[in-house]
């Protein structure tokens, strides 16, 4: 009997904790028919919105475009099995095929073979790294990216990727990592622009337009179609124009009016295998790697947690971190490069009701088909087509609103924002996003270096203390009581010493007790303490007491390991009320003994 | 009239602003006769004793020993025109002689003229950076080296100096600038110690150990010597063991016996010009002219102000480093090297009744005598003598006790401790210190970014709110007071966020009211701004209403520029104990109309 219950307790123990490491074993193993018909109808919509978007995207990583379509297929089946977000849809997106393509280009690779095979590195290595962090449980990294930066970082990486693309609309070659560099290199070629090409990318871009801001709106007026239906299409619109354009080129043969057409894309399955390892190529790529790694990883998961919260449901960050680094690994063992959960189509996904991860997984067959039996049809395909989706896509990235918002609620926000944009269109991707999370950090520590200090008094009919300055209060000339706005350590603490000096001396005659109100310290460290111990001494010197209240019990731990208690001139109090009757009180006595 | 009034204002605030540049105007002007007595003592004992440390400092830093009697006049004479301080002495000093070598020694200059003119270079870098430091008043980014990592580094630095100093007690060749390279090489060349220059040696450790620790006592004891008399004989010693060995070398020709002594060293003014400006060499010495400036900056003010408040004085740390500047500069000008305040120099001239700065000035006509006059007789000075006073003034340095100190208060503390003292003896001075540096800055960001939360309640008869874990408390199950023990900021925002509604999601039934208790929260900035709206719409949404009370004034100012407080589903509480009794009072309400 008892081993029974003990065999029966291991069983769901070990079920448990594989349950968390295997996502795909709780949600598969009550799996319905109409979870299935949710996940069908959300993959046949998601593969034809993944086949144009996967194939721009390569082509913005400077890859085949074939590249894109492998990168859709292994990395959606490994995130149906490890993921934890029912509508994420992972694949290739627009700001980590930019990174690839910058952290690529430093490399010089003379072949085309050669620089598939590094984006299937630095998949690895994003892969290898993603999972790392996840098993140490390291998610919390990802914090150090604040909303700014990356705010900053998605808009200047959006109009980086809108003007790299003029190329393809203008059909001139153009080159350069920089917004400088691509602008001037666009500016010497605008004369020898391909007007058939012009005139495809710019109905393309006219028609994707016209899809993303009005066609829902036509379709329902027009045709009494359903909102939702005329949503859907909206998302899927880029597929019309894909077709449009590609047929249109064929007719036409607009390959002989010079318009650059996808070409012949290899028909197959993905290439399995291992990417050739080269430690010097590995070395290069670790950093680059690990920027698309902590990138990837903040975009899937802020789109997951917003997908997730709509059904209240919740995801497991650093069980995410296993789920995309599984999903980049198998990238890079099938001919792919590095991949993320994206925005628009996780959100079309949910839309378009997928209830479990097998969404993705049925996408994956989807996108399966196509590379096995598509792509003869995407000869025709102009690369502008594609050039204007990316165009379309990438601008509702870009915010600038965030220069405005930032600057009109704090200097220091508006200070990594648009030091976040500025380096990131000026000088590099890499650099712009490193550079934003140095700054404010570095931000961050300058201002817990200038600490707040208020002095207060008690709030009349009530035992609350405020800034005497804000708030009409009750306060004593020989109980002066400062409020320390900020945890007192080495960057502040000489500074705190100066404050309080500088202020006892103000009325040093006056002035018998001061109180330091401990209520917004959440650390003292042993700087902090050293400090704390000279001013406990100089006042002594002047013959006045200090005292601390409101201290928190974390911090009171910590005094407790130290001499000072024992040093203190005067009396720790629980609250700041108690310490300002008691000794406002024996001032009183001391005046009317006095008196007497 | 009116005219009069204003010259004399114009002459006033004139005068204020000069003397606020020079100092010396101050206390010049009312410079008297006994200030004279006092400060002419001082600067003939700090003269002696500054002899035979100049030269050991030069020694140490690698420059012939006349450098470091250049680096004692005219750097004096600037401090006392610039400086705040009335004690500081300053000169060459044992961790900036250290910190020169380790700057120089990557240079590999071949002649010791180049490598002198390298160290005048030096100095001139710290000299530019210190006054441009001053004047852009950064005096503050000193703050930055906590207590433990200066504690670390310099006890790192009296251990390696100590070390490096033995090759001259042993009279073998030795190098290396890391404490195994020091040992390895020692190790090899212990076999040919010059056992008469180990002979030196060891009378010189023993008698300067022993007139540090013995002999003002029995002085005292035997010859009924005034304590203070005894104290000032005891600073001086070293100046007995320079004379007594210096003699016994010449009478017993001790040069002949292989033991080696200073030597010629040109007798005459320092040689004054500007240092021969080489740029690749001045962008080598940056980095390292920074870390001096910094350290010998720290080393300088604390001593600075630990004598200024033994009488009530106070120093001007940005004005400091313009003086600190100004010496180094007159140093580089005057064949010295990088100089500072000292400490046992200082609290020499301080006992010995220095009254102002220009107790400095005469020091530096003793040490002008000195080089122009008294070089010829230090020619048998043994170069033991001057390692032995070395190595028994530094090891006053070596204090480990820092590091249980510091392990039982924080281990954060310890861990800046013992890697700042670890990297200094293994791997060099500047990677030590600045490791340190960085290894505390991240501790502290670690410990911001992983913030305590604790669940409040009102302690009984009074308006205070502490942890429910730790004080008896009262609670109400409708209302849940959480107290947010950090700043908030992009780094714990979305912790915070998940902390938060883990609490709520653990009683969702009964939980009515959130309230957010600010009282130590210093800062919200926009990452946790929008945190807070993500929390306020998710609590909205679970039919939860969110409350904050005791926001800070400057906290408040910051809230009231966005849009958070108009979309908060509750109220902003002055006091914690308003926001429980009003929304306590508002539960009960609704209980009794239930009821009825």
């Amino acid at each position: 009997m008892k081993s029974t219950i003990q065999t029966f307790a291991a069983t769901v123990l070990k079920r448990d904790r594989l349950e968390r490491v295997f996502p795909v074993l709780s949600w598969g193993r009550s799996y319905d028919a109409a979870q299935f018909t949710g996940d069908a109808t959300a993959a046949v919509i998601v593969t034809i919105m993944l086949i144009p978007q996967s194939l721009a995207y390569a082509l913005l990583a400077g890859l085949p475009a074939e590249v894109g379509l492998y990168a859709s297929i292994l990395p959606l089946v490994f995130y149906a099995i490890f993921g934890t977000s029912r509508a994420l849809a992972v694949g290739p997106v627009a700001v980590v095929s930019l990174m690839t393509a910058s952290a690529l280009a430093p490399l010089q690779l003379s072949s085309i073979a050669e620089y598939t095979a590094a984006a299937a590195i630095l998949a690895m290595l994003s892969g290898l790294m993603l999972v790392v962090m996840g098993v140490l449980r390291l998610g919390v990294v990802a914090n150090f990216l604040s909303h700014p930066v990356i705010a900053g970082f998605i808009t200047a990486s959006g109009l980086l990727i809108a003007t790299s693309q003029l190329k393809h609309i203008l059909g001139v070659p153009a080159h350069g990592h920089t917004l400088p560099e691509i602008l001037v290199s666009l500016w010497h070629e605008i004369g020898s622009a391909n007007l058939a090409t012009v005139a495809v990318g710019v109905i393309a871009l006219a028609f994707l337009f016209w899809v993303r801001k009005g066609m829902a709106a036509f379709l329902v007026r027009r045709f009494g179609m359903s909102q939702k239906l005329a949503g859907t299409l909206g998302r899927i619109g880029p597929v019309f124009a894909v077709i449009g354009t590609t047929i249109g080129a064929w007719v036409l043969d607009l390959p002989g009016a010079g318009v650059a057409v996808v070409g012949a894309v290899p028909t197959g399955l993905p290439p399995l295998g291992v990417p050739t390892l080269d430690t010097s190529m590995m070395l290069a790529l670790a950093g680059p790697a690990a920027l698309i790694s902590i990138i990837g990883y903040v975009e899937s998961v802020s789109v997951a947690q917003t997908l997730a919260a709509k059904k209240r449901q919740r995801i497991t960050p650093n069980q995410e971190l296993i789920a995309l680094g599984a999903s980049n690994l198998s990238s890079a063992f099938s001919g792919g490069y590095p991949v993320t959960g994206g925005f628009a189509r996780s959100v079309v996904n949910y839309d378009a009701g997928a209830e479990t991860p097998a969404a993705g997984a049925f996408t994956a067959i989807g996108l399966l088909l196509a590379a096995m039996f598509l792509t003869p049809l995407l000869f025709f395909l102009p690369k502008a087509t594609l050039a204007a989706t990316i165009i379309v896509a990438v601008l509702s990235l870009v915010d600038l609103t965030i220069l405005w918002r930032s600057w009109s609620y704090s200097r220091a926000d508006f200070a990594a924002v648009s030091i976040t944009i500025l380096l990131t269109l000026l000088v590099g991707v890499e650099i712009g996003v490193a550079t934003g999370v140095l700054v404010s950090l570095a931000l961050f520590v300058w201002k817990t270096s200038r600490p707040h200090v208020a002095e207060v008094g008690q709030v009349p009919g009530s035992q609350h203390f405020r800034n005497i300055h804000r708030h009409k209060v009750i306060t004593d000339p020989a109980v002066v009581t400062l409020r320390i706005d900020e945890s007192l350590y080495f960057a502040n603490a000489r500074q705190m010493e100066d404050l309080i000096l500088a202020r006892v001396h103000r009325n040093r005659t006056e002035i018998k007790h001061v109180i330091l109100m401990c209520s917004a310290v959440n650390e003292i460290d042993l700087s902090a303490l050293e400090s704390l111990e000279a001013i406990n001494q100089r006042l002594t010197d002047m013959g006045v007491t200090m005292h601390l209240s409101e201290v928190k019990g974390p911090v009171m731990d910590r005094l407790r390991c130290s001499h000072f208690l024992d040093e203190l001139s005067g009396k720790v109090f629980l609250s700041q009320y108690e310490a300002f009757e008691t000794l406002r009180r024996s001032e009183d006595n001391k005046d009317s003994l006095a008196a007497e």
